[in-house]
C-alpha cells in the first residue's frame, strides 16, 4: 500500500496520527487525523483501528501524541503515565497494545520532558517502522508452508490493515503470491463486525490476489468437498498453552484437525506472552448491539440476552507452526525462549 | 402458538393460504394471504416460509391452491401438474417439498376435477395436521434424551415456524420445557438470514423459554468452556449415509464430537430419503446479495465472488441420535424400514 494508504503513521507537521477509518470499509477509504489521546481512545474502542501488530503501533503513537501535547513539564511524568493507563484499559486482550505502551513509556523514563517528548516519536515510529520489517520477515518465512497451487483459509484480517503495511496472516499470503505461487484464498467474513469481508477480501482484491468470501460456518463444509489446502490466522496473543484470536479461529482449528488440514498461526513475537497461560487472560466481550442489530436495523427481538466475546483460545495441540518474524516454531512448543527484552 | 400465530394454514372462506410473512420477523408479525400458485413459489424463494416440515405444508397447499383455482376442466390435470413442477423447482434440498406435492398429487390421481379439488383441499389439510401430531409425538419422544437441568445448542430454526406449529428441535426443547425440565438455550443466530436470531429466539422468548443469542462461531468456545450440554438441529433431508440441515450444521458437529458433546437430530420421517446418499443430493446454492449486503447496505468490496450453500451435509458418524415421531434412532443407523408409503 503507497503511503495514503497505509494503516497507520504519525504526521510530523502536526504532531498528529494518521490513520484509516476501517470501520468505513469497503465502501470508502477514508484517512482519519487524531490529535488527542482521547480520540484514539475512542478509534481503538469503536475498532476505526484494530489488529494486534496496529494495535501496537496506536498503543506507541499513542504514548507519543500525550507527551508531545503535555503542555505542563510539572506534570509531564505523571500525565503522559494516565494517558498510557487510559489507553491500556481500551481494549484488553491483544497483548501489542499494552506492548507498545510499554516500550515508549520506558524510552523516555527519567528524561527532562522535551527530550522525552522527542524520544517517545521516536521510539513510537521506531515501532512501526519495526512492524513493517517484522511482518515482511514473517511473510517470507511463511510463504515457504503455503502450496504451491492452492486454496487457502483465513479468518478476520490479520493483513496490512491489522499492522502498519503488509500484514502477519496475509503478508504470507502476500508473499506467496509474490513468489509466484498460485494460490487463491477463501475469506471467512467474520462475523460479527465482518472483518474477513469489509477488510481481508478489500485488501486482496485491491492487490489483485484471487479471493472469494463466505460466511463463517461454510468454511467446514468447503474442508469437507476438499477446497481448502490450509488454514492460515493471526494472533493477538500467544500464551504457553494456546493461541489468542478473533472468536472463530477456534472452530477453525478443530474442523482442520478433523480434515487433516494445515492449520498455521502468524504470529509476531511482540504478540507472545510467554509467562501467561490460557486461563490467565480476560477474553473482552463486547456490546450487544454488534449481534442484535445491523447498520441500526434490529435483527434480535429486544429482552433476548447475549454473549459476545470478541476472541476466543484454541489450544496449541490444534496448531501446526507458530510463524514469527525470527523462524517458524513447530510442537511440541516451548515459547519461553522468546521473551521480549 | 394460537391460529392467529400458526405458521401456515388453509383459509376455508377464500380457499387461500395464509402464512407468517418470517422475512419480517423480529421486527413485524405479519399474516399474509396467498391466492396464486406465482405468488406461493415467490414466497418459498424468498423465504417467507422455510423450515422442511412447513415446506411440506406449503407445497401440499400448493397443488391444493392449484386446483381449487383451475377454471377448465379439460386442461386441470395437466395444469395442476404443471404446477406441481414449477412448485417443485422453488427449493431443490428440503426433501419434504416434494413429498407434500407428491402426496396431494396422488390423491387426486384419475379423479374428476370437481371432485379432485376437493380431494387435493382435504389431502394438503391432513398433511398440515399430521405435521402437527408429528412435531408433537417427535418432541415427547425426543424431551426424554434432554438434560433435566442444562444448556442446549441449537442452529437455525427447526422450531414452530418451520413447521404448522411446535417444531422439531425447537419440539423438542417445548416439550422438555412442559415437562418441567429447566433447561436454556443458546440459539446460533446463523448467518446469512439470520434464522436463529429472528425466528428461533423471538419463538422461544415468546413463549417464556430462557434464549440466548450467539454468532455461529461462538458455539465452539462455548463448548470448550464446558456451557453446551447438548446440540439439537432439525434436518432438511436425511440420505443413508448424511444429514443435509442448514449451512454450519457440520461445523457444529465437528465441534460437538471434538468435546463429547451428544448431537442430536430431530427429523420428521418425512424427510427420509431412503436410497439417497449425499454424493446424490443437490446442495442449493443462494445468491450474493444474501451474503454481500445487508439490509441492502454493502458488506463485501464489488467483484469479489462468494460461495453460498444454503446447506450442508454431516456424516451419520457424528450424530447421537435421530429423533423421529415414531421412535429414536441410535447408530448404526439403517433408515432402510422407514420408507415412505
Amino acid at each position: 500500500m503507497t503511503k495514503e494508504t497505509k494503516t497507520i503513521w504519525w504526521n510530523d507537521e502536526n504532531n498528529s496520527v494518521m490513520m484509516i477509518d476501517q470501520t468505513k470499509l469497503p465502501i470508502e477509504l477514508v484517512v482519519i487525523e487524531i490529535t488527542s489521546v482521547e480520540r484514539l481512545a475512542e478509534a481503538i474502542c469503536h475498532l476505526e483501528i484494530r489488529g494486534a501488530p496496529a494495535l501496537g503501533v496506536a498503543g506507541a503513537f499513542g504514548v507519543a501524541l500525550s507527551a508531545v501535547s503535555c503542555v505542563s513539564d510539572a506534570k509531564f511524568v505523571e500525565t503522559v503515565a494516565a494517558d498510557a493507563e487510559f489507553l491500556r484499559r481500551t481494549r484488553p486482550t491483544a497483548v501489542n497494545l499494552a506492548w507498545g505502551i510499554d516500550k515508549v513509556l520506558r524510552s523516555i523514563e527519567n528524561l527532562p520532558s522535551e527530550m522525552a517528548k522527542f524520544f517517545a516519536v521516536m521510539t513510537a515510529k521506531n515501532i512501526a517502522v519495526d512492524d513493517e520489517k517484522c511482518c515482511m520477515l514473517l511473510g517470507y518465512k511463511g510463504a515457504s508452508l503455503l502450496p504451491q497451487n492452492g486454496t487457502v483459509l483465513t479468518h478476520c484480517n490479520a493483513g496490512a490493515l491489522a499492522c502498519s503495511t503488509w500484514g502477519t496472516a496475509l503478508g504470507m499470503i502476500r508473499s506467496a503470491h509474490k513468489m509466484g505461487k498460485k494460490i487463491s484464498i477463501i475469506s471467512c467474513e467474520t462475523r460479527p463486525l465482518l472483518q474477513g469481508a469489509r477488510l481481508t477480501a478489500w485488501e486482496l482484491s485491491h492487490d489483485n490476489i484471487p479471493v472469494t468470501s463466505i460466511i463463517d460456518s461454510e468454511a467446514a463444509y468447503l474442508m469437507r468437498q476438499g477446497k481448502i489446502d490450509c488454514v492460515v490466522v493471526g494472533a493477538d496473543r500467544v500464551t504457553k498453552d494456546a493461541i489468542f484470536n478473533k472468536i472463530g479461529t477456534y472452530m477453525h482449528a478443530i474442523c482442520a484437525k478433523h480434515h487433516n488440514i494445515p492449520f498455521y498461526v502468524a504470529a509476531p513475537t511482540s504478540t507472545f506472552d510467554v509467562d501467561a497461560v490460557e486461563a490467565d487472560i480476560t477474553v473482552e466481550e463486547r456490546g450487544r448491539d454488534e449481534i442484535a442489530a445491523f447498520f441500526g436495523k434490529t435483527t434480535l427481538p429486544d429482552g433476548v440476552p447475549i454473549i459476545n466475546h470478541a476472541f476466543d483460545a484454541t489450544p496449541l495441540d490444534l496448531v501446526t507452526a507458530i510463524i514469527t518474524e525470527k523462524c517458524v516454531i513447530y510442537p511440541p512448543y516451548d515459547i519461553s525462549s522468546f521473551r521480549q527484552t
